[in-house]
């Protein structure tokens, strides 16, 4: 199913996925984006000798589905592991880290890794996500079958996190969108977007849209799962963080750019999608959370299925309608 | 009703209100301010296309009940909406914000509108709210019928927030409360007293007290309801704010001031008459809030009922009255 | 009981305990801390004029159990009540303070009085707690029979939080460990050892150990409950922080010191052994805490019982078995 | 001298002073604002008791001129003293602070009085200074004639800075510059603009000009000197702050506002008029400050000389002429 | 000069220059790098229209000097301009910023342009300087002949400054170190060191070296000069910075690193070189710093000049040899 | 001349030192304490190979003088260096630091030493500064002879500052004065006092005096030269610290404290006694500091020299007499 001819020309998010994890929207309820009425689909101590499974990236995999979960231990370090699902609710997450591969020892020491995207592009799957080097960096790296993993140079500098590849190249090049940050919890940051020959050297850096006052995107921003191509341009889920009087807030929006020029936006969500109100993405150990790092597409019904963190705690499902949340996105937008 | 020979010495807020909303203190229950069983009255997503609806003002209106009420759309845009109720529980809010009638355009311009009161003083009902013009002010307003709203000169200069009117004129003026901050979640604040001619030049400001070291009110107050006129004085019921190890804590207080001189104050309650306690007061888009903005009396009973926000998310009840509130007060001053 | 030969060499805490608070552990749970199924034991409201009850002391006491405790009052004052309890689970608690004899007045003038320990040495029950003169530091005092307490010397300059005596002299003085802080809620903090010949000078201060990066322990640390003297060594468990990106997370480690050199570490637990996963941990007046301050142990069965507070709100009980958490530790250990 | 007809629609700044101090403008200079080359003219040690005199008032008096003064005495309390000239350039400053008469003990307690303005309105010499009351605020008082000063109600709630006074009423009503500030030194500040009916109530505020990203004047801004009346509109001559990678500089530029409505920009210098370069503006109490509150104006001969501080230390003049800082700002302006 | 055949292996740093600026050591000091005696050569008003130039960049042009230099206007906005010289010392700037040839206007919009580097590689003068782009980063551009700049792409994401280039290709490809930072006047910050095929793309970045806690580097430190190829590796001068009792204190120092792996520190200067000592590096817009952006050097006498803006005020001239400089590397090292 | 009878009774500061160095007050100088006029008397190059020299301690010393000296050699390390004078003004500064003697390798390791005091108490000299261990606390030691130096324990657990020890025991007991701090250039800072029996063991803290609001010592103070001992009480000399718009200003004040309870202080100098005004005080490692840190006292002639640092950078000398900052002690003293 991975090579069908279609993949030629759109990406590998847009294909038919006959057991997508689904759930209809309620009766009573208009909301675009609506929660797994059974989640969190995976606890925070589904593996006991860990402390929590959240804001972790799953892709098609082989008829059935393969993820890279963040997994922080009861040391609280963070780590990513390797999990399969065959109906994507139900995983089977590995007790032990990846073990990445890697020529260069100078980058390959681990620090800590967070926060996992998962992109298949072009013969293989591509992890990226934020990597202890110095600060806080995208470590980058690939597996073809969720066994061996290979980790390849980080693409930035510090201090940057929630790296996302697109599903193709765009303009010959292969393209990531990223979140220049700083040392710490970052009270600002913009959405960039930058280009590789190679996957290794990366350029044409640029920005792509910041926060906006008063809102629950006014603190910071950063992109979510894999971009799902459209005709109409990429469809961005991301999250965004309001500065409450108490403390932040992290919900989720969407954005509709352009598809050769992924830094001009031409929709933008201006209400969110989903804000953390329930006891799970509200109490946990990063209380009012709902972060999503993924999404899973099936073509033919029109269905995403959105995996997003709850509470930095635990793995949380909810779905939405790609026509709805366009139609949505062109009826709600403010640039 | 609301045109009683009494209200020409005191003022509405003193008057018989048999539809009170009310429900007796448990009988294992010895605090002065007890809670609506059924709390929160009005649930964040009372309103499909918000996010929250709290820290609202409600009043006695033609034999029943309106209010203003503080909605966040799921921009997390702040502003306000009108509101009827029949019994002070179950209200009818309009899905769309006040539209407000301003000759100037300079002042009008929408930022931000949040925490309303509202006052019966002389022939209408006045509003003041939090408003945004280059930081946040005090906005004044009235209307005669909850249809129609009429938006005056801001009250202060920036930074501003709880403006809360008294219900008649002192020594011929019009007055004020308020609390003076500055841009952004300030960590201080003391309560001041001003007048004003005309509701549009105010002046004669005076100190009327600030947060209590070591205590619920250690780090800022501010006053909540309207002031409720007693023989003994104004009863004022206000917020005040602890730092913890690990963020805010919004509790609620109350003090007896001065009728004639309303910066001199006569009680203070040295506990706090309720702290965020419950799920809906301790989770929520800000954790650890229980924030007065209104209360209802009714004279021939004595009883008060006070609307307060929980969690800056919902709209709960609470119960108590005058009686015990003064001995309360009498009881455990500290000024 | 409490006189028996054996506390010629080895204190008060290693003693037979029959009536130690117990239950074993779930059969589904492989921690090596797990906690008590009725928790909490003492819920915020158990003296009606109180706010919280938490973060406490406990002792065997004349064949029962007696206490000192954290007791925050509805003006939020802190200070330490005594209690008692048969059980060790039911508590009755004084609804006063603690009235402290002090012959200095000097230093006994309130301020505030908070996180109790109590530790039997030599011949009575000595008391230390975060003590508010001129900042926080080290109160110190001693009851034989939780009726009279006497204050003595602070230990040391402010500021400073968390003493806790160890049970026997060392090296033929007394000894401390303590936590150098600042003025507010310190986001640094190692633990040192201090040494007294008289409980009034102290001195040989020695480093014991810091935050550890990345982990659940990587802001500040401090001693918990009084250390548990075993042939390896004292077994010191203590509260670490975390600064998540919304707040602070405080869980509960173990060490294993020198039994003459108590600043020299020889196993410290890299993972926690809790952390605040339940309601009462991670709601309530400082969110996501969990801070242990006494333990019960039972040498005949090996077992302890951990009192801990739950968000500083809440009395909570955990069990564990001694060679249980002394073999976790030796297979855990990063220093 | 000030009773002329002219004043009647011109106010009295815009007068005839043939005994300016002056200085003709360097010949290799082509500074529009150039420094006097005497400067200081007052020394930190003029009176030795105090510690240092600056960001001070002058004003025409009865020929000569008088003045009111910053003066920080050796306990470095801020507070403000009269002096008297005639030259404008060797003052004699009384050693004593004005004693200010006033009615309400409750507004005229000493805390701290400083940065001083004065303005001929009316009848009388008005002084406005930033004063202590709970905060720092607007002060207001009046003289006849420098020997008895009369404090009446502040103008502004806390926090508040840097209130000038325009020398005559717009629209029927005393019109006021202010820059709302916080508790501290606050890295923020627009101008505002107010008025009163009566110098006791102010209202209708609008926002005049705020910070400029990247220039001279991006931290925040405040007016200096009474406004100068020409027939394009007030001259305001203001300072600026901006935060280096090493401190705030403060240095001092104009802008020309609309007569009728003062809170309308019509040109705003975007280079600054001068900026601490001198041992005397870098060196001192604070330094890197040349802080401007009071200009003299010669209409015969377009002379402008402008009182600054220096350093927060000193007393500074500079020299400008009328139609040359018009025309600077006309080709030099960026809103 | 520029085209000997040296060039091919050594770059053009390493070249004869018999007229480089130069003055002897005076005979009473032993320091490895010591002062013009008639420093500053550039004054801040040297251009009356600006507020300053200083760090900034110079180069041998066609027997004589070239530079770009970074000026402040008066509005204080920040700029390059270049310049020309005979002799190095006296210094004609060009009045009006350099205009930038770039394709492509998403990145050529002036926000700011400052402490530009200038390095000739193969064929070219290169400029990298701190580049405003929703955020400082590295823009990069070259010119001929100082007449036309083209501008290309800018090197990173933001938030970066201090990119400095490397005058030859290493293992193949471009070469460049960095200051990753943050939005403001960031209290951190590494070098590392980039790699590029195309001066385009960017990546294998290497971490080289961070602050040294307790030392003239104890904040952070940023690379300065084009890196002098030696046969022992590349001599890099560059500041660090130590957070005073009150305020940055910038230094200047040496560090010798690997020619093939130049993110490998083989010596590294534990004594600062230069610090801010006489009133041109003391008082100025930035008090205390002493910052190189360029050195000349001059292979047949050993002679070393190194230009450095004192104050971030106005442009100073020190001096060293290569082979003491070498010497009190080996001799002084610190890792 | 150390061992008088006198100093049975007297501390050895109140004896006899006929080569005190002096100066005369100048003619026209009114002030209470006034400079050396050939100030500075170290400059900061003194020694070629340090940064500077300056917070330093000197002794009468075998009819000459000795002290110990805070130098910063050029990798900024703060360490502490003997030195020698027959004059008080030339001073022999030994070019290494001073090598201590400590039994315990856990205490003696260097991390930093800074701002010695030098007291003669019994039989020896003893230095107290401040050590880095695990953070700023109080390192003990002594010396016979100036030759040969021995380290004690630390007074106190860290944060502390300013360790300054009474020239004899006080009831019984070595006493010494400090200032808890924090980690960093602690914004807070108050004098306490403690006593020791045996200079080990530290206790029976007593708070001594804090800041002082809106004056030159309103954030912190702290001791400064060994205190005086008068009939009147201990003169104790110490340094305020106010924090201005733009950095901190560092002066010297004066208090009389009580004789057998030095915690009791008698008077309190409102005004400063000398403030950063001469540009080797305001210019510098850092600015505007006046930091006295010994005196001279020659009990005939009632004269005392006042050795201060002068902006972090150079030692400087003062001058005074005991009668007349007794007398300007009553008459400008605000406890």
């Amino acid at each position: 199913m991975m090579n069908s001819p279609l993949s030629a020309t759109l990406s590998t998010a847009n294909q038919s996925l006959p057991n997508l994890p689904w759930q209809d929207r309620p009766p009573e309820n208009s909301d675009v984006v609506w929660r797994y009425d059974a989640n969190p689909i995976i606890p925070r101590n589904a593996i006991p000798t860990l402390n929590s499974i959240f804001n972790s990236a799953v892709v098609p995999f082989n008829g059935n589905f393969a993820g890279v979960f963040r997994c922080d231990d009861r040391r609280r370090l963070m780590n990513v592991h390797a999990g399969f699902s065959q109906d994507g609710i139900h995983w089977n997450i590995q007790p032990e880290p990846i073990q990445w591969i890697c020529e260069d020892s100078e980058i390959s020491k681990f620090v800590h890794r967070y926060d996992p995207r998962v992109c298949w592009l072009e013969d293989r799957y591509y992890v990226t996500w934020c990597n202890g080097y110095h600060g806080p960096t995208i470590g980058v790296g690939y597996t073809f079958d969720f066994q061996t993993f290979t980790q390849i140079e980080n693409a930035f500098l510090p201090h940057n996190r929630n790296g996302v590849l697109f599903p193709r190249k765009i303009n010959g090049r292969y393209a990531m969108y990223s979140r220049p940050s700083d040392t710490g919890h970052t009270p600002f940051g913009d959405i960039f977007y930058s280009e590789s020959p190679d996957l290794v050297y990366w350029g044409r850096h640029r920005w792509v849209m910041g926060p906006k006052p008063w809102t629950w995107q006014s603190t910071k921003i950063g992109a979510g799962p894999t971009p799902i191509e459209t005709p109409e341009g990429w469809l961005m889920i991301y999250h965004g963080v309001l500065t409450s009087c108490n403390g932040f807030v992290y919900s989720m929006g969407a954005a509709l750019v352009d598809l050769e020029q992924p830094w001009k936006v031409r929709y933008r969500s201006a209400p969110y999608l989903l804000s953390p109100q329930t006891l799970y993405e509200c109490v946990g150990d990063v209380p009012n959370v709902a972060f999503p790092c993924a999404t899973l597409y099936d073509q033919p019904t029109d269905r995403i299925a959105i995996y997003y963190g709850g509470a930095d705690t635990v793995t949380a499902l909810a779905f939405t309608d790609l026509d709805d949340i366009l139609t949505f996105l062109r009826e709600n937008s403010e640039l």
